[in-house]
């Protein structure tokens, strides 16, 4: 095996090519030892385009494809730490602490990634595990999940998501449009999908920083009732409201989506069923059934799955803690019961990726500041989870699906869907 | 109980006002019998607003609304049928037979009876005890089922269906558009929604005629290889074909839809899936996921429900034998084991209630020719039949549903929805 000296190997097919290189000054009886469990870590992970740089200095290549980035682990820990169950979180926590290091094309490296098949029974195990150790998002819990990722202060979120401060897929008309402009025009979509009439009702389960209902509020002419447990963002909304004279006909209420009562005429969410957590879709199923007028409308905005599969442990662990991403049969089956008829459902996974594009230039271009605000080590972890978003709706690893439904017994639904595309002046 | 007399009785609350007439001439013993058996009937069909005329001459009405057909029934046999379990089926076999005759506004009948709310375990009653009786859906029992109502004779649905023979959910742009505009526009919304490209491959699934075959090869440019088990249709679609100058580019062959094979850009199947059964999704499926290319896409066109219920006992015996309407849930399950990705779906319920109106008038239009051709009872059955749909479109007991999907991996899906809305010549 020539350890400890210059080697290349090559299997014969190309296919399964290996190429390991040991620079010196490792131990004799490690270093096989560390490019076999190097070599292990990379085929799990579907031979992915790197050269991996282990403790020892070895150099350690896996399958045809030619490296677009260099991967440094500092320590026999760490390389270790990388078999198993539990990788994808080691990973993340190793990269966040800098014991290891990428030079190069990280975001092609993780659509790589992310576009490796993947044995059925390794995905399989480790959905089972994750759905063990997800708790369900009883009301206390809730707020402490919501606490984790959404109160790290508005001062962070204004630095790199729109001036909306939207955060959640946007609708880019066209591929070139702003994100400013595709946040807007997402906004506008979903009310004009909703066919909301002046005077009516809406309800908001989950309202962010109030862009939706505000939008809704002074171009739809609606009024609005939207709900948030993020104290924080219901500040800012709240402040909005008054600044731009909507607060009489926009009111943010500090309450579970679960507590939400009173009648409404449509029904919207964008961006919280990610939150909900299957073991709740009854209540949400409950709560429009009880509030939703017999000509109603509703929209439900989530990421979601083609098939069902738990977050990713790093995902799942560090940044959204009690998320779940539905399939779209799971979406559909919640309104199920309650004879609720969908309408229309749309698929905007490019555009999530789009948005996390921008978001993500816009972060790396903050980078300093924010590193100043949380520390480096945030700074790293975020940019791996907004990257790795990045490759999951590239690869069509995730979903985001839009779905209208309206009571199954109302006729008061759009004939066809053309209104949603006719030109009007940008609101 | 005033028997044999003229009699009114009016409960106090109005709410559950009854009012019975006998004329003279029936049995003391059986008159109040033959009453408490006509209100049960009316109660469990939700209290229509009805006269029903007994056999006696007795006339009975239950609840509040103000009458707007008279019922007849014949005979005291056909009276007891109306009760229990079978009640529909018996009330279509009698409805055919002439043992029951309406008199007045029977498609707005239908439409009070879908309306009216009915008990949940009769409900879940027929549909599990229905459950039990429907065969699943073999290769012979596939052909008998398609026999029973394809192959009527293609006369038949010459007389009533559109100049495209489509038998399956019109798309109308505007309300106004005629029958033959709007299955034009259905065949163009398909073929739009599938974004095919000249020189492409199309695989279809139960073809009916042929006309979107036919439409898809001459309006976009593709080849398409179109199958179905009814011979009458598949010679009347090869003759087109001929007398079109399409046969080079459009293959119709007698095969089941799990016989396909070989390779195509799109699959498509407009009003076949309701005749699949779930115990065959898998098997559909496989077919997809087997003859599907890396950036194919698909639709799948299919009457359905919002929540899990068998076809009526009338349906699914003397119409569509073997049929079932999923559930969008079911719908989109049939695709989630192989990780396609749903991109698009619209109901067109609506649409479907204006198609069944055009052919119920065309075919009342032709009612004497059709009796000719294939007796009184059946044009009695049939009406009953298109009449029913009618209602169950109009009042949400049924849906139309479009799911378009692709490839989970692929990324050549479409921006946007707006390219289905450009104005652009009719074909």
């Amino acid at each position: 095996m020539n350890l400890g000296a210059q080697t290349e190997q090559r299997g014969d097919t190309g296919a399964a090519s290996a190429a390991a290189t040991a620079r010196g000054g490792a131990d004799a009886w490690w270093a096989p030892i560390e490019r076999a469990v190097a070599e292990r870590v990379l085929a799990s992970a579907g031979s992915p385009p790197l050269t991996l740089v282990l403790p020892s200095g070895q150099e350690v290549r896996h399958g045809a494809a030619p490296p677009i980035a260099r991967m440094r682990v500092a320590d026999a820990g760490t390389l270790l730490a990388l078999l198993g169950p539990s990788a994808e979180l080691r990973f993340g926590d190793a990269y966040a602490d800098g014991r290891i290091a990428i030079e190069g094309d990280l975001q092609g490296l993780l659509d790589a990634v992310f576009r490796a098949p993947r044995s059925g029974w390794m995905t399989r195990l480790g959905t089972c595990w994750r759905w063990l150790r997800r708790r369900s998002n009883s009301l206390g819990r809730s707020r402490a999940n919501v606490h984790h990722h959404y109160d790290l202060g508005n001062d962070f979120y204004a630095l790199w998501l729109d001036r909306e401060m939207v955060y959640t897929c946007a609708y880019f008309p066209t591929a070139e449009a702003s994100l400013e402009e595709a946040q807007v025009a997402k906004m506008e979509h979903v009310g004009r999908k909703l066919r909301l009439r002046p005077g009516e009702m809406v309800l908001e389960a989950g309202c962010g920083w109030g862009a939706l209902a505000l939008h809704l509020a002074r171009h739809h002419g609606v009024r609005v009732r939207a709900c948030n447990v993020s104290v924080a963002q219901l500040e800012w909304a709240r402040e909005r409201a008054r600044r731009e004279g909507l607060a009489q006909r926009v009111e943010f209420v500090e309450e579970d989506y679960r507590s939400l009562t009173g009648r409404c005429d449509a029904f919207v969410s964008v961006g919280m069923l990610e939150h909900v957590g299957p073991e709740h879709y009854a209540d949400l199923r409950r709560v429009i059934d009880r509030t939703l007028a017999p000509d109603g409308r509703g929209l439900l905005h989530s990421i979601g799955r083609n098939r069902p599969i738990e977050f990713g442990p790093f995902v799942a662990r560090r940044i959204f803690p009690g998320a779940y991403p539905p399939t779209l049969r799971e979406m559909v089956g919640l309104l199920e019961p309650a004879d609720l008829s969908v309408l229309d459902v749309e698929n905007l996974r490019l555009h999530y990726a789009r948005t996390l594009e921008h978001w993500l230039a816009r972060f790396e271009a903050h980078r300093d500041d924010i590193a100043k605000q949380l520390g480096e080590r945030f700074v790293r972890m975020w940019h791996l989870y907004l990257a790795g978003s990045v490759a999951g709706f590239r690869t069509g690893t995730l979903q985001l699906f839009q779905v209208l439904f309206a009571r199954g017994r109302s006729n008061t639904i759009p004939w066809t869907r053309e209104d949603l595309y006719r030109r009007s002046p940008a609101p």
